[in-house]
């Protein structure tokens, strides 16, 4: 018995980070998944050229590149090293086809306590990296991180400072990527849809799964295993007007540890159970400037 | 030799986790700590009244009553055993001469994934206890947990939700709680200090240390053995106007394991170099109700 995937359900590669991408491919194919968010390292492992031919061969949309960012560093060379680092990032993201770069941004520096400080490095990135990823026909997406990552992997913590972050650029060249593990327990998320209108560049969704694990990055859990409830959450997205895709992100050591088939099954099936209700009635999809 | 703690320091009994009550008050005592706050449990370890005559005889302030809270629940008579509960804590806090009862809101209820009705219930228990607590002469105190606790712990986990809680009682009813473990990585915290002026009811101090702990409520650590600048969040929580205590309060084994003395004088010699030069240069202390 086959479920046919919900056509919006592009699955994030890290969701099965055990195969290697050819394999990935190949799993989402058979499944009739239609999008894939593609992570750099990937990329650097298959060699790009070739891993833009798997994908297109295939059928497949890249739904999203992941990922750029870190960009605080303890000087301004360190600084400019990232920036340097993410122009790399975005001419793969125009590459391998992908329309948004994710950005990750980066936690404080080694020994460093200057949190506003931190933030401010980020802000200068992105002023020195919307240029080039609007020659390169890239939107860059800031993924604010759950708070928890905040001293090790992003200062950038809720969707309010993403936004706040984002609000100098056209909205067509900056927006933030929303990812339910890290905003589902944001009580300002209802007071932000206003503001997210037209802003939202990605969605992703992953469970939040108690109790957390010894490694808090491996936490995440299939749609369904925890506590997030994806009806509300993904009404409130597309309410704002967003009309893309939903990215299915897990990391989780036992996801990872199962065959790449079932992993798929089972993410196609609670998507279409927990997410798909949600999603627009309109049939609005596949987006215009994919139907041409 | 011998350092004098700074008379705001207050040692919040947690922080000597493994000593009965009896032993901290001796402990603070020797070591010429002015302020401790207290945890319910160790009340009913030493008994109510023989805590009470302890710590006056030692000349120790009751700085808080740690804690009540918990409200979520899976219906109305948990939500009503939870309130019953709380009426007790108030009582203790009374007794004990403790000025605030720290209420922790409480997770989501086992099972459950409606956030916002757990929310709803914490309110609602809010407003069946401010006159209680009025009548009992005790100040509650909001405290939002960091985000990560949201699922199991706390519901309520920013400043600005706190706040918004406690806006429709006077402020002598129902204040906030700043704990900096919980609140150091919110970029809402410096929008949100004409708010807080006169809703703070406790400051409370505590690092936040990385790696994250296995288990990430111990992620706790001394004073200056993680990332939070102390100088900057104190100076904030001072200038709200708020002329209180500011509490250690650290959930660590290594601390636990340590000697109580050799943990009291650590403390003392952090405080004074990472809190005590924030601390308002005016001499308003102890305050005018404790002076008489």
């Amino acid at each position: 018995m086959t479920l046919s995937p919900h056509p919006r359900l592009s699955l994030n590669q890290a969701t099965t980070r055990s195969l290697p991408l050819p394999e990935v491919v190949r799993v989402c194919a058979d499944a009739g998944v239609r999008g894939i968010g593609v992570w750099r390292e990937s990329l650097a492992d298959t060699g790009l050229s070739r891993a833009r031919a798997l994908i297109s061969g295939s059928g497949l949309t890249v739904t999203s590149l992941c990922r750029g960012g870190f960009f605080t560093a303890p000087d301004r060379a360190g600084l400019a090293a990232a920036i340097a680092e993410n122009r790399a990032a975005i001419d793969e993201a125009n590459a391998i086809g992908a329309p948004e770069l994710v950005l990750v941004a980066g936690g404080l520096p080694p020994g460093s306590r200057d949190l506003p400080g931190a933030r401010a490095q980020v802000a200068d990135a992105l002023d020195a990296l919307v240029p080039y990823a609007r020659d390169a026909g890239v939107r860059l997406a800031v993924e604010p991180l759950h708070p928890m990552f905040c001293a090790e992997r992003a200062v950038i913590s809720t969707l309010r400072q993403a936004l706040s972050l984002v609000s100098d650029y056209p909205a067509a060249d900056a927006g933030v990527c929303v990812d339910t593990y890290h905003v589902w327990w944001d009580p300002d998320f209802p007071h932000l849809l206003d503001r997210l209108a037209g802003r939202i560049a990605l969605y992703q969704v992953a469970d939040w799964v108690v109790p957390l694990a010894a490694d808090a990055l491996l936490s995440r859990g299939h749609l369904g295993d925890g506590c997030i409830d994806f009806g509300q959450i993904t009404s409130a997205v597309f309410s704002t007007g967003y009309a893309g895709w939903a990215e299915v992100e897990i990391f989780r050591q036992d996801v990872w540890d199962a065959p790449g088939e079932q992993t798929v099954s089972r993410v196609i099936a609670d998507f279409a159970r927990l997410v798909a209700p949600a999603l627009p009635l309109r049939p609005d999809w596949p987006p215009p400037e994919e139907s041409t």
